[in-house]
């Protein structure tokens, strides 16, 4: 079994705000990064799927095909935009680092053949959160 | 003579739009960084004075209080907000790297003593803009 | 289920030296490490939380809660002293990477209800140690 | 528990090739990794022990014995060649980092004394392979 | 004055040695850069421009513009290459970072009015040549 | 003229104190950096020389006898040292970056036949110092 890793880097936008909360709340949970006008990030992506080598190839999944879905499913959407207004998918979702990776997970599983093992999204050097999928325990 | 460099690191959103010129105009120059919304950066800041060391101490300066300004009159001022709306001090330039990155010295240089030798500014690991001063030739 | 992480970095002397062990043990067995006046690194320690993400924050937990607690607990502790000599939770252990990030793990797990579940540490950018708790198998 | 890792780099030129597949199948399989003079990279191997921490030592294994057995078996083999045509232990197997990795390990594997627990191979810092030996599933 | 830098990256493989030498008199210059079937790199090239910021658009050039010339011009021809057999522009020099940075200077600052400043090229972390143009003193 | 650098990683421990300052003045002077038992680094040197590339090897200088240079002078004397105490030729000298890389400059300088050009030392990713020897202006 092997893991096959893949990174992605995109600059965006995004505002931490939950509008079911008073702007009190909002503050109070979400400090700086809750300021009306939103933040950006050098976000960095790291895809991983899981599986034996095929035999013949020696890989697990042909590593061009990943990088290929991954511009078109998520870089060609996020990069260079407000996560918060520009795209449909994270739409009605606070943009947390947990949110977003879950969004994205969603996107990208259907397309890798049950191959996808686990995200992680930096949102900068100082933090990052890795995501096992709707059915890890 | 010794060139002494102190980093520092914040997070941004900013759009590279110009309102003198039409949307057409600013779509062509600009691309992607003119999106309506605005996108973002972990913005990296390499502050440089130079000067000799004092025989005493060792030190061009106290390396503590650069840390201590630049805290002050940068990090308080754009980390986790938006520069474009947020800055007063950056209000009606394009917020280009050329252009924050002058901004800023215009902002420490006044706090140290003729010791300001360089400014690197680092909109992601993929560009960066060094500005030497107004008076550099 | 997701896994946020936080880092912090601090710079802090230390000697690998056990005094049970001879002079010549000591030094057949930590090398370089055991030299007498100590050497010192920018530790970078990374620390992982893991948890479902709360429906209406979208957070395991809030990041600058866990920043706050590392500064408090880990920073202000081990930033610029000798972990040897000036840290009294780390007192009798030899301060290999193993034993200090345990005695970290000692500090912090107690403030995290439950939801911490890895830390790592690197003394350098050529190795690493990571600690799932006492309770992992 | 603890996870011990030990960080080494090498640069290396390799070619993805399988003589067994038609050159269309070859270029349409490994893209531009296929081109018939090879590319190269600056790999980065991490090589992590998992055990208990000795109780006298404080140490899973000795850092250093680890270390030269890197040397040994790993760098003064791969270091500046090309890993399809100077390396024996390579031959007859496409250079994908999982067929690399998955060789480092049986090279390594029967001087750990059963310690070894995982291999990562890094071609670039855009992609990275984890492997966790033969038995894991 | 400005400086203005473009980071591009590429994977490349290389043998330094010069057929006008023995072969001894090769192993002995080049050490084990000269291995016959060659070792490779994770290059970085940071491409720097100089001049001052246009009044309006608040740039020295279009940083878009920059990236597709050094796409065009040294990726398409580098990137997954061995630059001794697949680099025409190479032909006939030793690859040593010095002149392989010279050539590409050659074919980028014509594409760039003058303001082509400066030209550094990393063959790994541990060393990177800096030029200046075959002008400067 | 080509800059061809190199790199060089040591980890050691120092403490800021001049033993001619009051311990109020060395406080006050050097902040944590004081601290009585020291604290350390991984010291990153970055020692570049500068002239012209021979017409035949394409090298300003063998880059492997610069590397066996700084292996003898300096990491060899400095790798897992404390810098005040175990290193005789910085004996007397506040252990400050600036007067630190004036050493190792003093150390290289005379076995590099004028080529010697600039010395950049970190103490970390947050602060670095560049020289460029006793006589540049």
């Amino acid at each position: 079994m092997f893991e096959l890793s893949r990174r992605l880097e995109f600059s965006a936008a995004h505002r931490l705000h939950n509008p079911a909360f008073s702007d009190a709340r909002n503050r109070e949970l979400y400090g700086v990064c809750n300021n009306p006008h939103g933040h950006g990030h050098n976000y960095v992506l790291d895809v991983t799927v899981r599986g034996p080598a095929d035999a013949d190839t020696g890989m697990v999944m042909d590593l061009n095909r990943l990088a290929v879905l991954l511009d078109e499913l998520i870089f060609q959407e996020v990069d260079h935009r407000h996560l918060d207004h520009d795209v449909a998918w994270l739409s009605g979702r606070v943009s947390t680092a947990e949110n977003v990776v879950a969004a994205m997970w969603e996107r990208i599983a259907p397309r890798l053949d049950g191959l996808l093992y686990r995200m992680r999204l930096w949102e900068s050097r100082h933090n990052f959160v890795d995501y096992l999928g709707p059915d890890a325990s």
